[in-house]
């Protein structure tokens, strides 16, 4: 997707959660304020401090993330909608 | 479970608090704003500060918390709650 | 108590307030929006500045304190109420 | 166009984003509150950090840009209107 | 008075303002929403800045304040009404 | 005009904007929020930072500026009417 | 007048502007939230930043300034009504 980021932000394709119970019964997410999952598209280089150095971020594109239903802005880039949203946004990696 | 949180955010399983009188009778909380409590299931690496130093984290797996109720944003992962709040609206841990 | 407060935050017993005249009458405090007073079961290690020191607390376990009346938190541990606070919501220590 | 913008501000002249669909059909945008896309004009010198020094911008005249439907301010100059907006509310830069 | 305030906090004993006119009426002060005035009977050890350091107030005990009706809290202690004020809430110090 | 403004200030004198379109006609503008233009008639020394450097400012007198219809402060003095705004809320220099 | 203000704060009397035309008819201000003009009485010793080092102010005993109507807060003291305020509340000086 032709999208850069800047600074601390992040492009992310939302994607539906799977929920699982422990007997593998999927079960589809009540409607809610719940957090969502997505797929890191790309990423920004960072957020400059207050002397000017450059914080990289510590997501990576391809990492699934989680973030609050809220946050961030959603985009529509040839015709396909993404979400921008900043890293400090985000709650949780998924780890496979 | 496959959660990594980012920065100072920690992974929490919420748990029934036991409430024990000096008699040793278990007294069920009454419903309202109390804090709660939960185990920390992960920890993020730490906020950087100013200088872009990272500064660690002092709570740690396995450790048992407590947070006001409305802290943090609940998940679900695989199809079980966790809660992901961060280090600065842990209000206390419990020593065993 | 088995609760270890973090950063800044004090673990402090409530008690009510002796409230004496001149003449030695106890006078009980009318209900309003008084700050409180209790005694400090535990402090954290302090909090950390922009540079990453450790600033320690002032106040330290056992010392009366007051604060306001909605200052901190109310937890329940093991049956007992006890309040989390921040030490710079306290407004002052109880010289004996 | 002759305007200099100051600090952290770029000018930006929008314009309507083309929507197309995978099978190229071009999809008029629905009325709403979708962030909007323009090109950048002019950009301002970078902002002083606490030291001091200038934070060069790392968007250039030419680009274009991802932003909030609200971010920045409409200026009429010589007939023309331009959003003047600050750096840190681009979403993200278009790559062609 | 046996209270000691921390940090940049002040306790003040509140004193009716003696308001007179150049030809030495005394008049009432009307009810209303205008500062006051009050002695100082213990200062805090002042706060400490971004580096840790301490930074000492510039008010001292004995001295004689001017603060906004509704700046600080009021404390019942041993029966008496102190005030305890941040120093930043004094308005001056008035010179006899 | 005999006003020096403080710290990061400018002293603005508001000019209708001229609005030509292509062709050269003019357009009067229409009533709205719009921002405006004026002529700097003087400048502050500039802000200190957290250094205590003074930092100056970027914009001089007879400078033609765009600024927000609601930033700063409509000031009289000698019967005319001027604007005291600070540095930050001016978005942009007219380059002619 | 007895009175030493603290820090970044000014004790100000407020005057009446006079507002004079081009051809020297003065013109009553209209009541409304225009700015205020004073004189300085007496001025703190100035703000510390963050380093602890004390910024001087910019404004001296005698200087006549421009002000916002809702600025600072009214004192009486000795009967008589003073302003005291920040002086990065003053908005000009005015030179004669």
């Amino acid at each position: 997707m032709p999208i850069r980021p800047l600074h601390d932000r992040l492009v992310v394709k939302r994607s539906e959660p799977e929920l699982k119970t422990a007997s593998g019964i999927v079960i589809p997410d009540s409607a809610g304020e719940k957090p969502e999952q997505g797929e890191v598209l790309a990423v920004g280089p960072g957020k400059r401090n207050d002397r000017g150095d450059l914080i990289a971020l510590s997501v990576k594109p391809g990492d699934r993330i989680l973030f609050g239903k809220y946050a961030g802005q959603t985009v529509k880039v040839e015709g396909e909608e993404v979400l921008v949203i900043r890293e400090d946004d985000v709650l949780a990696v998924l780890v496979s």
